[in-house]
């Protein structure tokens, strides 16, 4: 039987989306592809990072649930988190706010008062943007922010025998949205608070050879690694570091906590690539921080061991595949 | 009578609310303000501008009436005017899509035609973004350019006895616009295919004191250039260039062709403000601009002249103020 023809986005999904979209980049300057999360230029003797990211109500966010101060907090952390990925600092963003015409001034007041508290944090400014009319409030970041030649840690520099690293631990913004969405009473900050690992990253990419931020899941994020890498790679699942927290909403919601880490996304954590002999480096400044894995050649292929027992890895979080806009409502 | 209190955004309106989530930029590096259509940043010896734009379905666009292709355009022409208007050239362009998930493959298709027909002609890259889900399609681009140092045209430069001049022909959009929405025959192709003027603002810049892009009508942007410069002025109604196709669409609609000027949006033509001296020099090499007010000191205020009559000068278009969206529906 033939596969049948894609005929709307859904068909599909964003990854086969991204490809079809893209073309080549041919511009010497521009050291990164379409697809990575952030792009590089060089300007004179600078490497200049670029990334645009938006969130839309009732898909990333909802008022329910969501203080217009968070919403804020969490358009310039998800940047930010770009940025970090690429061992980079943020320096400048530009805001284009799409509002409908009845928003209270509550919101942006709230909003604004989120978003100037994240630039503060970090030490960047917003130096300009737009707003304009929509039905739905959608929040554009473009952030711009630099980092040094040595320091630049792209998806694709990942090594065979290196070791697949994870900071802190990871889930938590599912599992939050998960026991939001079931109306379960939890702990659910992560996800309406998620933080960016900005300080981390910056020792990180001392050492590392690959990095990337946990937005879609684990298992989307090593896919990536992989992909731009050209490699394989197995992931250990007892090794993935799990909350209390969030191994209490997989009671609660009587789901294998493990699949918030490696499906749900969000975390804003860093996955990361190093070699054995740096890693003890790395353990000497930084010690938040867990080894879940190691980088095998492409022909291995990408694995999931549960007790020396193969499973299936599946992809992340998809947008264009995923239901939860129904539930958000 | 105690003015009520704004609630909505629709109470304040763009220009009150972008003033409302402003704050003072610290950074020395930085040579604009929020407010300005494109940030300016000094990276060594290097001005970088950088700007970003949303367009909405039903509020910018309608698949009615606009191909996917001239959606992708125009996406990228409302920015490269942005660039544009500062006399800078494009040098790369981030997108972020929001999608429902039943759009047709051949609306991405057809869009990313346009898009990479526009950085084609201008010679910029496409070097990244991010898509996501809505309930509605958002295009958000994100354009890095940059500018000469004595080429930069802020809105700030304009100077007593300067005279204001606009390129090409202005009204033509919103002639397009408001044919469309009555259903009338007429041409409307100003409206669907909007042109940047990228090579003109490249030999006005040489000569200009200040520059905007015509995005929300002439009144509207000549307001913009005197609050900026702390200047009045003065705008002869007769000298507004409006084309013969505008005039026949005034007659179609029994409007004042000048209103579709004066108020109507996204020509993407030049205002300027240019000493006498100067002209004579932009003269030489340009010719298709017109010559339609003189700046003025602050205290004059800002005026619309007829026949040496002083008019109510309005202001422009306001996404929070017009009621567009129920026409596009």
């Amino acid at each position: 039987m033939r596969a049948k023809k894609p005929k709307k986005i859904s068909d599909l999904g964003e990854v086969a989306l991204i490809k079809r979209i893209s073309r080549k980049i041919k511009d010497k300057n521009v050291l990164t592809e379409i697809g990575d999360d952030t792009a590089v230029i060089k300007i004179r003797d600078r490497y200049i990072l670029l990334t645009t990211d938006t969130i839309v109500e009732n898909d990333h966010f909802n008022l329910n649930w969501f203080s217009p101060l968070q919403v804020g907090k969490k358009s310039m952390e998800s940047n930010v988190s770009d940025i970090a990925s690429m061992g980079g600092m943020p320096k400048y963003a530009l805001i284009s706010l799409c509002l409908r015409e009845d928003t209270p001034l509550e919101f942006i007041d709230g909003l604004y008062r989120g978003i100037y508290r994240v630039a503060k944090k970090y030490g960047f400014e917003i130096i300009g943007g737009n707003i304009t009319h929509g039905s739905e409030i959608s929040i554009t970041v473009s952030m711009i922010g630099d980092v040094k030649k040595e320091r630049l840690t792209l998806r694709s520099g990942a090594k065979v025998a290196d070791l697949v690293c994870v900071t802190g631990d990871i889930g938590k913004s599912s599992a939050g949205l998960s026991l939001l969405i079931k109306k379960k009473k939890g702990y659910v900050k992560p996800h309406l608070e998620p933080k960016a690992r900005l300080k981390e990253s910056q020792i990180i990419s001392r050492f590392a050879n690959a990095m990337i931020d946990v937005s879609d899941g684990l298992a989307s994020e090593v896919r990536h690694i992989c992909d731009m890498s050209k490699k394989g790679a197995v992931i250990f699942k007892e090794k993935i570091p799990i909350s209390g927290h969030t191994k209490e909403a997989g009671k609660i919601l009587r789901k294998d906590p493990t699949d918030f880490a490696l499906y749900g996304g969000e975390d804003f954590e860093l996955v990361f690539t190093i070699s054995e002999k740096n890693l003890k480096k790395l353990k000497k400044q930084f010690k938040n921080f867990s080894v879940v894995g190691k980088i095998l050649p492409k022909s291995k292929g990408i694995h999931l061991l549960e007790k020396g027992k193969k499973l299936k890895l599946g992809s992340g979080y998809d947008h264009f595949k995923s239901n939860i806009k129904e539930y958000y409502k």
